[in-house]
């Protein structure tokens, strides 16, 4: 049996996973690589640190350098997450045609074009499959077994922290201020869970993810983001009667050459298999010209699942010949230049949920605002006073078809209406058709 | 840009698609691959019969050699089906080391050994994605991406003809018969539709991801094997009481070295993913110990959801260099020896439907006979009356987990009662924990 010695950047909770596969999974990867892997250095920033992982003392360092210029290391696996050093590490590491396996969303979705372009360059072996949705293998689906397609849409459940949220939120009705301790207590949520339910993390991964699809530059500021913190147990209500659930979608599309990207809660029918998608699951549903509607489901995030991308990626690189070059281009959002939409000119329908005076000639007003922009109603339903002392009532509108910026500019025009009490939230709806 | 000739065997259904795909994404291909490619040579039946695609007369042969023969063809794509002349064609290519790509399933499934261990000394390379579930990468995922992992096991919607049957009679209430005649009308069963409604095509496929998920030989042999043909709409009423989906699920599943291997009618949790899988989409679950939970769905047949798998498989070849020898294994189901069980060592629980005579005395014959067998009886459920004037009720009883064998040897005895009119239907059913 072959030996291969790697190196681990990074002993977090992914670093963990990674080692504990390669031990328990031996004789699988053995057989399936055709080597015996020795992760001979990892790279930590403190030597004492307890890290819930049988690691010998010996191969623990917090010196890159031990790693770097150690030349018996082949593959070097880079599971420490945020931009810098990752990304200066990862650089010298191929700068020494050492083959990189990457888990950092963060730095490929903003510094990605500089590393691809470097392994490129030099020719090593580049994989990124846990940079987005864990164990799911979108990227390489992407990358290999759909390029027979021309990709005209994803849509994407890819942040298992607020699918987790919005699922309690429906299911048992509660508020999103109450779940989201909840999932703090359990750890599905950070301390700080900004990046998870204001949709930062959704947005890098669906900046990777349309990059890939469309072969073309997207920068994470490319793509339109809402985050979750928004919705109430009404609007679950709401959906529900409508037959429809809301989830935290990534949405790419592609129209005529234009791209359309964005992050934002979306209300989708209930029939549709992103619907059925609940906790802290991860899917990815693609629609490519010729194999049609595709989805992919599973662990977004965790030790194990996002370990078990990593340590795939390491057999892929060890089943080609590690000592040769790598003549198969790493970088792939170079093939085409594509725009990217304004949201403004994104076109949806709306749920717009109004509290509103209860009195006559209110609806008229209403009603006038949006027809003076256009934008056509679907529905207007009307339940009850909400108190009634207060004489205000919920208004709830789904309108037809039609741009984002004129539903900019008719709520613009309701804030005058001194009738038009709040405009608690508005939800884009997303039919598939 | 490189140029690149292929040959496709077979211009029916898949290879329309293929050849459709090539015009159609040309763009998308050639960058994707870095090839232009050229189909320069279409081996079919007759050279007059109509093939619904616009295809140069100049490139039909009815003589294979005219492909063989020709060195600069890099690729062979067989898309004809069944078993010879396929096998035949395919190891002739192979010889002449050109690679292959493949949609026969019935061919891997019963004489891969040969094909495969050819490719492997010829050092061609050798691509079947398409030869289970169509445009779903199952084949590629199981292969490179969950190499990680140890599979536990593997549940596949694999049959779009009986899924789309099963779906009708669940959501209509049609019966088995009706249904099946208005998809043949339709063109999604075949004239003679015993292959997909008897299990067989599903057979196939279990044989080839159970191969590669367990590394292992398996014989189509070895699939325990049961069709959909004695479904009828009370069972679906049933399932649905349960809260129940009835699926014909393709299960394989390792327990210390040991696999199961198995095709039936399955009644499955009305909240699984699998159970929301409708008409002729298809889907795969897999467990693995890293990964966890996975499901792949989308279109299992069709020209373009597999000509989408052949042609991604060409362009994977063309990103490798095709002038050099393939040094990755070709072969992927020799890693270990694993053992297949008997249906009869096999443990499920079961839904049991009788008709019996409606007279004092008769649930206890029952509950003796499977008390006797240690079979624990976890619901026994009676409906009123048949017919007023026959006296006849239906039974239905579900059992807790016990063993096939334990479970058949109580029907024979059931058969022994004379109370007892009729063992309607059995059925089993996966929890999935």
């Amino acid at each position: 049996m072959k030996k291969v010695k790697i190196a681990l950047l990074g002993l977090g909770n992914v670093g963990r996973g990674v080692y504990n596969i390669l031990i328990k999974n031996k004789e699988e990867i053995m057989k399936r690589s055709g080597y015996e892997i020795e992760v001979s250095k990892i790279l930590v920033r403190s030597l004492d640190k307890y890290r819930g992982v049988e690691v010998s003392n010996d191969i623990l360092t917090t010196n890159f350098d031990d790693i770097i210029n150690d030349d018996s290391i082949k593959i070097v696996v880079e599971v420490m997450g945020g931009i810098e050093p990752a990304k200066e590490y990862i650089l010298r590491a191929i700068e020494k045609n050492k083959h990189i396996v990457t888990a950092n969303k963060m730095l490929l979705a903003t510094e990605g074009k500089e590393v691809f372009e470097k392994a490129d360059e030099k020719k090593v072996m580049f994989q990124y499959e846990a940079s987005v949705a864990g164990g799911i293998p979108i990227i390489n689906s992407i990358n290999e077994n759909l390029t027979a397609n021309k990709i005209n849409e994803l849509y994407g459940i890819v942040n298992g922290t607020t699918n987790y949220i919005l699922s309690k939120m429906e299911l048992e009705g509660l508020e999103f201020d109450d779940v989201l301790e909840e999932a703090k207590e359990k750890g599905y949520a950070e301390a700080d869970p900004t990046s998870d339910i204001e949709g930062y993390d959704a947005q890098y991964k669906l900046a990777i993810l349309s990059a890939l699809s469309f072969g073309t530059k997207i920068s994470v500021d490319d793509v339109y983001r809402e985050g979750i913190t928004k919705i109430k147990p009404i609007d679950m209500k709401y959906a529900s009667d409508f037959n429809m659930s809301i989830k935290l979608l990534a949405i790419a599309k592609e129209n005529n050459g234009e791209l359309e990207l964005r992050v934002h809660p979306t209300m989708i029918p209930e029939t549709h298999p992103l619907a059925n998608v609940y906790d802290s699951f991860n899917a990815i549903f693609i629609n490519g010209n010729a194999v049609g509607d595709l989805m992919f489901y599973g662990k977004g995030a965790g030790d194990m699942p996002t370990g078990s991308a990593v340590v795939s990626d390491i057999i892929s690189i060890l089943r080609k010949n590690i000592d040769t070059k790598n003549e198969n281009p790493v970088v792939k959002d170079n093939l085409w230049n594509k725009n990217v939409k304004s949201i403004d000119d994104v076109e949806s329908r709306y749920y717009i949920r109004l509290t509103v005076q209860d009195k006559p000639g209110v609806l008229g007003q209403i009603t006038t605002i949006f027809g003076s922009n256009r934008v056509s109603l679907k529905s207007v339903i009307q339940k009850g006073r909400k108190h009634d002392d207060t004489l205000e009532v919920t208004l709830v509108l789904i309108t037809h078809k039609t741009k984002e910026a004129l539903i900019n500019d008719s709520i613009d025009k309701l804030h005058d209406l001194r009738s038009i009490k709040s405009v608690e939230n508005i939800i884009r709806i997303e039919d598939f058709s």
